[in-house]
């Protein structure tokens, strides 16, 4: 049993888990009290025909951690940060990290710089340039290959652009630990991974990537400690995925333990954790009547909005159906990648 | 294994445990999906010396749950509202009630009138008329013994006030059942209690007691099923302990069993975890630094607030550290009072 106190803040929907829903209860499960504050509250997420609801004002947003802080309720020893619509709440966001970094300097801090995907921002442009000030207030971000690119500006079209772009997050942007937590199994990326981590059908797989700071980043040239997982593919698009490794990856790591093995390890609990439970979702919407699980089709889509809801609705994550996923011990091991430095380079 | 969608609509507080903090959790533990709209964005609970954040207004929770239901998620099995902070956001509530019991006759409705304790009212004064309005449309009501007396005009004071208040509860208000979660033990009520029910030091306990229509209400006179049990009192005030029995209780809540014994088992599960959460509350707020469990002192508080707060913070429900309280099986088992109707009107 975990202890400790988590301050998440994130989106929050009545309906269904993305956000804060899709974290907080499992770092419950896992014995953590988690402080919540919500960055929105809407009706359900943005995969929806409609959604409907207010943001959180920068304004409310200060004075709940003020509130808080007056009243010495500001003391996490885990900071998690996700969806944050707009630049000005997120600076909200960025003085009260400054602030948690500040005084206390164990704080783990797990930023995921919640921007967009598959090439399309969804949030407002002008919230980049502040993620990346918050990059140096970071222990770990978990960025997918899209995030990765917008906050680094560098194409992941190789392996070399891969490790400009961790080098970039390492040393301009001082993040000690990036996790990309799922990236399409390119060709150039398939080949980096030792044979019996190589997949006989690489189109199927995502691969999971960590990679620490071995040290304050000023080694020349630079190398960090790079881990890789692959998990296969469920077919179809499931939301708060990412939101649920996030939680989960905070959750698992431990601070005490070596930078080098504290990632990979809690990468591969959140890995093996979240993919079960996607699999058990899966199993769950495959189960529903026929008119539940209509395939994607945008036209269609366009027609008949609750088409799509429909097909949304079944597809929420069975979280709370997944207690004994989310409490029993189970892993997907993290490899080690050490020769990749040495094989770009050349 | 639960399996159902409850809607909860109540407080919510970043840090700490009241409202839906204190609903969602267990209720997730049981495995249900739970649907969860704020009526409030606090920092924390009032019991603090400070609260900051906003309130929801009736227009955003309307359109939250016209949102909703754009999107056909507006189907629970169960609702449960708690607290509501005025009229105009409890008529909001009230209209989506009336619509989920008008579309849904098994729709099982946990109304808890939350408004005030001790003689003094924590909501505005122009919600009582709107909670009376809404006791019709309720299954379950779980007021405390204040907000029995302000719902019924009628002062508890002996046993033959008590069967009044329930009357009109059940034949004027048309409430199927009503729980009164806890009461202090005074002589008149212990007179009532089977010997063997009655502990030796009456002052240091709490009655629960469940009352269930049998029928229509048109019985002359009326008689309901009454159930009672005794809880040990535990020193000290707790937050959330309320919302985590009404959760609790409509969790447990069995609507295929007969009438009269759906309420008292369900309200024997709900009284039994709801007393260990808060014998390990008590347990742990006992195990912290003297200056973290000041007693009561209405003075020194004034002088100093951070003095309660302090007082507050190490009696914070330990929800998340229960996870067995909430999940393995315990009861107390709540004992018929087959003569109580007899008993009085002689």
């Amino acid at each position: 049993m975990n202890s400790g106190r988590i301050l998440s803040v994130q989106s929050h929907v009545a309906y269904g888990y993305v956000g804060g829903k899709a974290a907080a209860f499992p770092l419950q499960c896992l014995g953590y009290d988690v402080d919540v504050v919500n960055t929105v509250h809407y009706s359900n997420h943005a995969g929806y025909a409609r959604a409907g609801g207010t943001k959180t004002t920068a304004a409310e947003l200060r004075e709940i951690f003020e509130s808080m802080e007056r009243n010495e309720l500001l003391n996490p020893s885990r900071l998690l940060t996700g969806y944050i619509p707009n630049a000005e709440a997120l600076s909200a966001v960025k003085g009260l990290a400054e602030k948690l970094t500040s005084e206390n300097s164990n704080l783990t801090y797990l930023l995921d710089p919640v921007m967009g995907d598959s090439g399309r921002l969804y949030v407002a442009a002008d919230v980049v340039p502040v993620y990346r000030d918050m990059l140096p207030l970071s222990t770990i971000i978990t960025p997918n290959g899209f995030e990765v690119e917008t906050l680094t500006n560098i194409s992941l079209t190789c392996l070399d652009s891969l490790l400009q772009a961790l080098t970039k997050l390492h040393v301009t942007h001082r993040v000690p630990h990036v996790v990309i937590s799922s990236i399409s199994l390119q060709p150039w990326l398939a080949r980096m991974l030792p044979p019996d981590l190589r997949p006989t059908d690489e189109a199927d797989h995502l691969l999971c990537i960590t990679s620490s700071r071995r040290d304050d980043g000023s080694e020349t040239p630079f190398r960090s400690t790079i881990h890789a997982q692959t998990v296969p593919l469920l077919p179809g698009y499931f939301s708060g995925v990412g939101d649920l490794f996030s939680a989960l990856l905070l959750g698992h790591f431990d601070p005490s333990t070596p930078p080098s093995t504290a990632l990979p390890r809690a990468a591969a609990q959140a890995l093996a954790r979240t993919h079960a439970v996607l699999s058990r979702t899966l199993e769950f919407s495959r189960s529903l009547p026929e008119e539940e699980q209509l395939p994607s089709d945008d036209e269609k889509d366009k027609q008949n909005p609750l088409r799509k809801t429909r097909r949304m609705r079944g597809r929420e994550l069975r979280l709370v159906q997944s207690l004994d996923i989310l409490t029993e011990k189970r892993d997907r091991e993290m490899v080690e990648l050490p020769g990749i430095w040495d094989v770009s380079m050349n």
